[in-house]
């Protein structure tokens, strides 16, 4: 639009390139971006910069971080013989709000996807195998309840089964506050099979 | 949270400030922005300095620009005889966008507010009183229509109309594609306080 600048252009472009961000959100958070004191938006921009150049994963967990070690990985009082392994860094975040889980992670970085192209030598499975030693005692899989997610279970627990170490799966179900009559027949099943005495 | 490392935490911090950006949106941008390539985030960060760095406000109409003059104010198709009165720059974007206006800006940014300490000297009243000359034909007034959008145009019509330049306020009525029967009463009066012979 030739009302605007180039810069502004610009800075609307950038914006409007990040996830669930339409043009309207972008004008609006660049405007309010050049709304700021010239520090504040230095600041931002810094954010960035330091970001991008400090954070790599984590060598053990391929969790992200600015050290060698991430901040569970490097934690002593976290339990190594528990490992959670999840598809994904935003998982992590994910399952440590419940404050339930006091093990250690595992960040597959993706999940085994014929229909993608992506197998499992192209996930972190060999560093998860590499990890696994008469410490550990137990692996939780909880990457998500779909096909990739499902598949990549089965193939991790079929590799570490014969190693005599406890695998277990999450478990699915109807979820807290969740209503029957509204759950679809998928979850309900699960709910059932995975059903506990009480 | 222990999980976030330094300088993750402080680029979703920094998304968090923006405006509609909750803590969870500001983690999916700040995990987007991890993701993307080293060139695509400097490229970011650079948009945001850049903009701030060049951006200042044009001398003549108060909008952003990168030069001395703004687009608008520097195209010479722009009919210079008309000039309409905003509050925000962004009611320069709003009104471009109709592509029906050929005139220029001026750009009070603000309007008065005696609540919030806002006199008619702390907006750019005076900026435009002095582009007024015999070439000026019209002013129209496209302040927002609130208390303080309707004094400030209040204001400014008492100020210009003794200089017999031709003073209008843009029409407020049921928008289009607006219902009578949901039109709330403020509305409909001024609807039909502004009706047209057909």
């Amino acid at each position: 639009m030739e009302s605007y600048s180039a810069p502004i252009a610009n800075l609307i472009e950038e914006f409007e390139k990040l996830p669930g961000i339409g043009h309207k959100t972008a004008c609006r958070l660049a405007f309010y971006v050049l709304n700021e004191t010239p520090e504040e938006a230095k600041k931002f921009a810094e954010a960035i910069n330091i970001a991008k150049d400090k954070i790599k994963f984590c060598t053990v967990c391929g969790n992200l971080t600015d050290s060698e070690l991430c901040p569970i990985c490097s934690n002593s009082k976290r339990d190594q013989s528990i490992i959670c392994v999840v598809s994904d860094v935003k998982d992590i975040m994910a399952m440590e709000k419940t404050h339930e889980f006091k093990g250690v992670y595992h960040v597959l970085q993706g999940a085994i996807s014929p229909v993608n192209g992506i197998g499992p030598e192209d996930i972190r499975i060999r560093e998860l195998i590499s990890r696994l030693n008469e410490n550990v005692s137990e692996v939780i899989l909880a990457t998500n309840l779909n096909v990739e997610g499902e598949a990549t279970a089965m193939y991790i627990s079929r590799l570490i089964k014969p190693m005599g170490i406890k695998v277990t799966r999450i478990a699915h179900g109807i979820p807290v506050g969740g209503d029957l009559e509204y759950t679809d027949e998928v979850t309900l099943s699960m709910a059932l099979e995975g059903r506990r005495e009480l």
